[in-house]
């Protein structure tokens, strides 16, 4: 198995129409004489230079173009930008197999797709001309709600712990740290548990792929977590205003002061060392 | 099984910012002596003929508000309302268990979430004071590219047919009106086979519903289609506008006269006596 550190930033930016940004990427490059990580970490201390940038306009596929045009070292990686607004919405740009998840009363009410060239193979922001770049970005957007809680993460969450668990640990943590913690956990638990049938191993057989004949002869069949590094974002909206234009007959809503728009965002992030 | 009807209308119109509009609604009504049908009917009806309205201002929610409000007729209803604007960006309400993925070369990349109050007991919109409302609609967005495919649907689609199915459907159909009759044939097919092994069972399973107990010691388990009304709608991109201030450096691309963000749809119905 390669070994895949993780770089991965939440930022806490108290910005004009921007309350709170999640910035998420994993590295992928697997060359040897590269270390992996600096490519991602670039990346993602340029996203978070460029936030404020008028250019970029608050636009997560913007800001990714710029950060990535601004990267210099070698390397690839997987990328989620997400930006909340005061308002609620929730912009969303993403290459690769990131993954965002949004609960709302106790159910998975929005997740982001995976983005692959085949099984695995994970869209990619690269220093190289074959890479993908902002354009082939998943673009979209999402109106939340006060309470609503974001759970982002790399693929090695997504691929180990289904959207029950999810839920079921979301109702069960008094916090976002302590959801964040054992959202990462679980996912490592089910990640080196070989008997578990994980999303991972049932994604891959619904792909075609299976143990040998002989062991299926046996009664056998493709199953198991999937060992990874493990990052997890959870955050939950505090508030949200209603801008005054679109309040609708009846509907008032007081704005709440200094915390418009706000949110309580923890990361938690578990290395392959931990993993292993 | 209940019979539920389905109402469902594509609209087709050359409105001056939104190119195309899906508008779905399955009627939930089950109360005797009212015809389930009336009330998605006329909440599609109205959706249609808000359209234009200027407070309605191209957003899906607004105009679900307001289809509802002016619907009189006894029933509830699951409703989704697309809006395919000329610069590609796909704007979406909905409410309750009604589908919409978006593939793009030859993968999902976009899925809404159905909501529900419990298995299979999706948010509703009603002439009841406790149904849903616009204010419990999923609200999101997503920018669609030249060539991406919309598949919108019942939940008699997406609960008999898998993701991998519909993207190797998609692309062995040489028009948007051959995938969308040959989904609802394959979805009617795996509805009404007993020993298919369907997204509605295995989700079914996955809540902890299964067959009894002495079955179970016979290596039986909860399994088979889902019989119910399908509707399905395929919609495939044929331009995307991108808006002058928003090329960036290098990136021009010439608009393309009257073609600008059309949209091949194609609706196909198939109704309860086609599936029994």
């Amino acid at each position: 198995m390669l070994s895949l550190p993780i770089a991965m930033l939440a930022e806490y930016l108290p910005l004009q129409m921007v309350s709170r940004v999640i910035l998420l990427s994993t590295d992928r490059w697997a060359e040897k004489n590269v270390n992996p990580a600096l490519f991602s970490r670039e990346l993602m201390r340029n996203s978070s230079n460029f936030l404020n940038d008028e250019a970029v306009s608050h636009d997560p596929q913007i800001l990714l173009m710029k950060a990535h045009a601004a990267t210099s070292s070698i390397g690839s990686a997987t990328v989620i930008i997400a930006m909340l607004e005061k308002t609620g919405t929730l912009k969303i740009a993403s290459v690769g197999d990131c993954g965002l998840k949004v609960i709302r009363k106790g159910q998975v009410m929005f997740s982001i797709s995976p983005q692959e060239h085949y099984f695995d193979c994970p869209y990619q922001i690269s220093s190289e001309a074959e890479g993908q770049t902002y354009k082939d970005a998943l673009v979209c957007s999402v109106n939340l709600m006060e309470g609503d809680i974001i759970v982002s993460g790399s693929d090695g969450l997504f691929d180990n712990i289904f959207d029950q668990e999810i839920v079921s640990i979301i109702s069960e943590s008094p916090s976002v740290d302590e959801a964040a913690k054992a959202l990462a956990e679980l996912a490592r638990k089910h990640s080196v548990d070989v008997r578990f049938d994980s999303p991972y191993s049932m994604e891959a057989r619904s792909r075609g792929f299976d143990v040998p004949w002989w062991k299926k002869l046996l009664g056998g069949k493709l199953i198991g977590g999937k060992m990874d590094d493990i990052t997890v974002v959870v955050a939950q909206v505090k508030t949200v205003v209603v801008p005054e234009d679109e309040v609708q007959g009846g509907d008032t809503e007081e704005q709440k002061g200094n915390e418009q728009g706000a949110a309580a965002v923890v990361a938690y992030k578990m290395n392959d060392e931990e993993v292993a």
